[in-house]
């Protein structure tokens, strides 16, 4: 179950600040890559260790260190202590099981995403955090696991003619979470697509499979609902300028970047409510299919059971039995027998079960 | 699936301000209609492409742009940029996915509606998203297909003696609103006989189908919900006088606007009761007709059961059975068993079973 | 259904401010009755038409209008106009399916309420709307039905020595408001009845047909709770003290109306909560009286279908069946048979099923 | 059913401000009881009369006046006139239907509460009223019934080192208030016993009576509840110190009190779920009860109908049946039968229906 | 039932401010450990009785009195006096029966916390309450009974390096919450694996056992989620500064146990969607599984009970059966009965029950 917080779990106790790593092992090693550009200059470069930051110049506009994997937390460490960032920041920088959330240090903006994707073996909804420090001049993100999901961003500061390049680090920040949400317009596709496909099994075989797909769809749904609520009010205190690190202009980005959120909750509630839909129906269709089994199973009973309990009678061997004797008395019993049942479908037809 | 955003889904890892067409393909080429007027003049004109923007004159109080079809970008970016109108709006008024939205940009006021109508075909609703920007002297307006939602507006703004002929662009999209959410109360209306409909045949014929009904009824609902309550805030933001670019006199008229959104979520949450209760009674009503059938599965079986047993008992071909020889075993028997299925009778008549 | 709002949808298209009449036809002829009084004089006049209105001097202290009937709205415009009352508000008082609301057009307060009664014929509620404009020395209100609602409040003004003579026209509006709130709890009284017999009938003849009954009680609740939330918000407007026109001797008694109204909300959501849990009682009966069904069943059966195939297998025709030739085989067979019932009864009495 | 508003139907149409008893018939006296202290001296005395209140000298810091019994409208309008309180309060203290409300007239305080207590012979809840008005100097207290709710209090105040000599008026109120509130406490001890209790009778006989308690239950909780809520707020507004008559001594131990107020409902809404749940567990239990019941009466039926199917073959009368005439047909038809029911045993209990 | 509050219904009638021990009795006696620290000293000791507190010197920056076991209220009280505590306070630390809250009285803050851990025995979970006193340089905390939850915070005091040798008193209660709040994680986790067993139970043996272990559950974590939310408004009001006893340096450690905090709601609102959900499934499945069982019989039934009529019917005895005498009429009949069942079988497997 992952959203068992076990790491957190095992930290009880330790005193706080404590840069423990928590979460899942993704990637061993750390890849530091720094990009810094302005209008006119780009520079993109891996770094090997913390160390080689201060031997660097940071002399164009913007300065964007992008650090992928978390185990590496002396790393870490020291790449928050050369940008004097709080030691709580650190912190939860390396607990990957934090809900998003913002923190304004006035120097700089301290936030928290999630990215999900989906795990092709398990069929599985799987997600990484996404860190972001923002100061007035640099950005700094970490990311859980080695996926190249700001890559197309690298390239888009490499065209001179993009936007980007002209606006501070502010709108790299604001680039960089626009991606990660609509990132989640994937997802939301990938769900949609689920519902779909146990819709139509409900209609086609409904069976206790179908049910179970639909108790594993609520729970991904359950799992994404929880990132992405708070990741509204994250980006709200964003666009409401609330924050001195960004600029107007940006903010009228941010805003836009809310609505898609809002939009995202809004599908995602209709989503649950279409599944709660779905479920009750199923059960419904259950009910009355229950129903009909019933009734036919009435139907057949309630015809030969008194049919067979005649011809039982006259089954039976004693001595004295004057209707056995008579001529006709076997024509007129089947008579009597398809009067009966007869009678019966009438019955059943006036009740409408028939 | 309606509610799928798989628009946004391919939009994500464009850079944002990108005037992508994102939604149906509902017309292949754009219509622009152009009114201007003042209280004692009124010209309309059919324009071919936003270059015939430039050649004209803005002479009179009031100029209401409106164009059909959102495939044809250029042409819309062209119309926008001759307004100045920002490019994350441009990008919203060719993304006919979005909820409704208001935004202030000062000089401009940006807002999205959709409205609704009955496909007669598929018997579903289908909507379409309709945009303004609302200028000190202009109004333009955008809307996804051909329909002619504001055709009788152009008569209306024709007669001399009517209202709007002596007020500002800000009336004027009040007016246009008014027709958007007068629209609602026939959406509303057909919803409310569907819901008629399905109730009729849960009394007279209580079947899967009406309950497949139920759930697709309670999906459009889901639907018409989503856009309605966005609406609330969109006009509620216009009728508490926030915007500048409104005059008070015309809060007034939002206000009254304002009161028909509120009367329309109203209308639509009781119709999800009622929907709901229906259901719930529903099921009920089939629990206690399964009780029924249950009840007379049980009578029957009870009565018979035994009686056929007995009659088997006489049945068997034992050369000792002393009952078989008796001269009235056979009319004894007959005695026995009537007693038996009448005493049975009287237990279920004392349990309410018939 | 009357919750539907049909009159609104046929109004859609026209212009606003249009002195439509919207809603049931109750009344062909309007009456129209003028009382003016202060704390010496009492006048009571029927007015023929509006026309009359000018040649009347508003010497007293107090001017009420009390028209019945919205069928001519000519005759309402007419008296509308004749005290300045802007369009939209008589759009309103003629459209008699408004939510109730209150709005302060500085010089007068409009308000909308509803009142309901017991229609004796279908056992339903009907609801009627009031109207009300209270001006500085004048009050006009508007009913829908002929119903004689107000006219024990005339006879309270003819009564020199009561207070409403010495107080102004504020009063007067509370005094009438409080007589429609008083109202509904001869409603509540009726729906606390009917709540009553629908449990008795539950418990002493539980059927579908108890079960129609508590669908009908949902949805009276549910249309005149739909009344009732927003007539809490009109009076708490006018308790608040946010409209200049009330003095602030009548707020007080406003205050008491608002715990009314209070009251009357926490009554029928009591009453929500009584009859979803009937439901749900009767519903769990429903089941285990279902138990109780299967238990006799399958008792039954389980005793008796093995029986029936012991006897049946001595019914058989072999000529080599040793058992049958036995001279106590048949009294050795009843013996068998006994003790396989006798075993079947104690294993049910152990499972407590009998 | 005694949330009914009987009283306020009745009550419909007379004017405002009429002293009314509307309520239960406790006592037909109403006994007056005068306690005037300060830190040194102590009268208790018993009035018979309200002109007894002229002839009476204040000159004690405190003044307590206990009125016991609604009916004697007179004598309550005396005391209240005598004290200048408003028409309205006296109405709402002699009408023992209203909720829980706290009203500031400046010069005095109105407070109206609810106490309950268990009838011993219904085994249900009963509630009276108490209503408080707080002057500066004197606290008027009105009981609905004659029980000696608050003669501790009267102890306490005779003791002369009891705090309660010590202050003022205010102090009394508050610990008038925390006798009543205290009692809610003694209330939701006997919720939690009958809960139990409820729940033991589900695990042991688990019948349509142990639903019925729920029921009865559930709605006490109810009917306890609708008292609490609106307590919360009474006394959230004396803690928040918005009226002026405690002094700020006082507003902590009526923060106090609040605390206790929102344990209650705590507590309450926790009952609340635990019967819920109860209700969820013990319907599931049924449906697993029946599940088991439709087991065997599947396996049991499954197994013989065949085997009687072929029993009934062989006891047919066909001249030419050649089994009939074999030697060991009738033991070979015994292997057959066996096998069929030992294979059919065998699929049973791979479905784990045995 | 743990959530009785029985003790609160005891001490109804008390006069306020009596220090009662309300609650269970877990220890006998109360030991009292004293810590005073600077960042250059540190003084552990145990204290004998309240009196020794008079004989020491506060010389140190921070002075932590830990007080376990609550039943000697003398001694609790001699130790609240001396540190001029209110005696409402001292009656909340003796009485842990309360909900967590939180209150400023200026020169010092009052905390109550609850604790839980895992029962082994019972495998429910136990709380304890823990009360802190803040004040300027000095920190008193409360505990229940003897757990040694605190001791590993004496060593890190203890350690001349650890930060909270540098820090005041409020970091000091900073870090004793800290441990508290962390501890709820491990409950939580213990409540991930319940959740998951539970499942699991469902998924291989579907019984009325998994069903009382579900019932348990949800019992334990509305008992746990009663104690959460009322925390979360305590460290709330901790962290948004509204206390001056804290430093604003402080401020942010508190941010982060409230983000804690809110993670650990979060969580377990995921948690009981979960539950439910399993329950929702759990039922379903049975439901489903009573529908197969029902096919079962029915196909059954309706497949033997008409054949089992039909060698009925050549069972009986009459004189004149013409079929009987009919050379072939057993096989014939076979063949009849044979595409009877066969019939049967393809209805069956067209309609899918099969």
């Amino acid at each position: 179950m992952r959203s068992k917080p076990a790491g957190m779990a095992k930290k009880a106790g330790s005193p706080p600040g404590s840069v423990l790593h928590i979460g899942r092992e993704y990637t061993q090693t750390a890849r530091i890559q720094m990009v810094t550009y302005d209008s006119s200059h780009v520079k993109v470069k891996e770094l090997s260790s913390a160390a080689d930051l201060s031997s660097l110049s940071f002399d164009h506009a913007v300065t964007w260190i992008h650090i992928r994997g978390l185990q590496n937390t002396e790393l870490i460490a020291a790449v928050c202590d050369f940008f004097h960032i709080h030691a709580l920041v650190q912190e939860d920088i390396v607990n990957s099981e934090h809900r998003p959330k913002i923190e304004d240090y006035t120097d700089y903006l301290f936030m928290m995403l999630n990215t999900f994707w989906l795990n092709e073996e398990t069929d599985l909804l799987e997600n990484e955090q996404i860190s972001f420090v923002l100061g007035a001049s640099y950005l700094i993100s970490f990311q859980e696991t080695d996926r190249n999901l700001f890559d197309p961003m690298v390239a888009r500061i490499n065209n001179a003619q993009s936007r980007i390049r002209k606006e501070g680090a502010d709108y790299l920040a604001y680039a960089l979470i626009d991606v990660v949400v609509d990132n989640y317009f994937i997802i939301l596709e990938t769900l949609g697509e689920k519902i779909e496909t146990v819709e139509e099994d409900l209609v086609t075989q409904p069976n206790a499979d179908a049910l179970k797909k639909i108790h594993v769809l609520k729970r991904e749904m359950l799992f994404f609902r929880k990132a992405v609520w708070p990741l509204r009010e994250v980006i709200g205190f964003l666009s409401r300028g609330e924050a001195a690190l960004l600029k107007s202009s940006t903010l009228l980005y941010m805003r836009d970047v809310y609505d898609h959120t809002v939009q995202i909750i809004d599908t995602l509630e209709t989503y649950r409510d279409m599944v709660s839909g779905m479920l009750d129906i199923y059960l419904s269709s259950i009910s009355i299919r229950m129903n009909e089994i019933m009734k036919l199973l009435t139907v057949i009973s309630t015809i030969f059971i008194p049919l067979t309990f005649i011809v039982g009678v006259y089954g039976m061997n004693f001595d004295n039995m004057p209707e056995l004797r008579k001529e006709w008395g076997y024509f007129i019993l089947w008579g009597v027998m398809l009067s009966i049942a007869l009678g019966m479908l009438r019955f059943f037809r006036k009740r409408k079960w028939l």
